[in-house]
């Protein structure tokens, strides 16, 4: 065994081994709750910044508002963002209680819940930005070999407000591929078997 | 032990245990082979058909040139998958001789060099893809409201042709998500150790 406290299952094994041990386990755990604390509030921070804004504008007699509905990328990442949030209560909550109960027990069935959801949501965010991303460079810069002219000149406190979003997605998607990491680790550690303890250190 | 050759850790272990667990290794190395085969195929084929992709278009007098340069969301979707197709290759030959030698034998510094390769591989890759989906989606559709009129009624060659290479680096981005799991399990299960066989089962 480690003396990281790596090389543990916590699917299969109660806490009853080594203070190093339980140490790694609760600084992996509690990384998990900060991460996901973060993401949580970050995704929620995105999907309100972008689905608030709106900006009125008028043109000669013509009054123009701009959305975010008026942009299906922008509402692909509010809809994943949301989501996102909600997902992150929930295992905010589940990772409260695994750490007030001071044990690491839980079931691969589980561990492959969790890995799976963290895949699909970092997926999700991780493409849903990217969209957004590219649309907010046309918006931005225009795309003058296509004449698609810049939308921003026009609606500067709009665009203003869905980059501060974008830019909290961005780091939202970040963690969350950390996270899917973390939950990576917690599932397919289940597997290990390790024989050599010389060779079990990181 | 698993019945299934599950819960071994191939960085430590050369291949002197059970035949499932020969078996199963065998199949995790063969799947892992047949993937970057695929990825790498598909990417270079994404590449290939995006860079080359050229249409003119003759309105009135001016003489028009339609070419993946135009747009900064191909750009980096040719650059992503070229980079994934050559790193790709790479990893195919090393698969290759890992299975002629018949060994599983890797280091830790090995499984944690190829894991985060593929990780930075899937999400530039997929980033790029979401990216270049939304450029396409823009000039297939327009966007009215931000009176971004449509391009690819008038480059339809051009545009069908890209469709296609982005289709390619859609398909190469969904296998480069199993891979990472596939890495993510290598590496991760190296730093297991299960002393509950009847847990050990998938």
């Amino acid at each position: 065994m480690s003396s990281l406290g790596v090389g543990v299952s916590p699917g299969n094994v109660p806490v009853h081994h080594g203070t190093d041990l339980k140490v790694f386990d609760r600084r992996v755990r509690l990384g998990e709750l900060i991460l996901r604390c973060v993401i949580c509030i970050l995704a929620l921070l995105a999907a309100v910044l972008i689905a608030s804004d709106t900006q009125v504008k008028k043109i000669f007699s013509i009054q123009k508002k701009a959305q975010f509905t008026d942009m299906k990328a922008l509402v692909f990442l509010v809809v994943a963002n949301g989501i996102a949030a909600a997902y992150s209560v929930v295992h905010v909550l589940r990772c409260i209680v695994s750490m007030v109960r001071g044990s690491v027990i839980f079931s691969k069935p589980l561990a492959w819940a969790i890995f799976s959801g963290d895949q699909i949501m970092t997926y999700s965010c991780l493409a849903a930005t990217a969209s957004a991303l590219q649309a907010a460079l046309f918006s931005k810069m225009g795309e003058p070999t296509l004449q698609w002219m810049k939308v921003c000149t026009m609606y500067g406190k709009f665009c203003n407000q869905v980059g501060e979003g974008i830019a909290s997605a961005v780091i939202a998607s970040l963690s969350m591929v950390i996270l899917s990491a973390i939950s990576a680790f917690s599932l397919f550690r289940l597997y290990g078997n390790n024989k050599d303890k010389n060779n079990a250190r990181w």
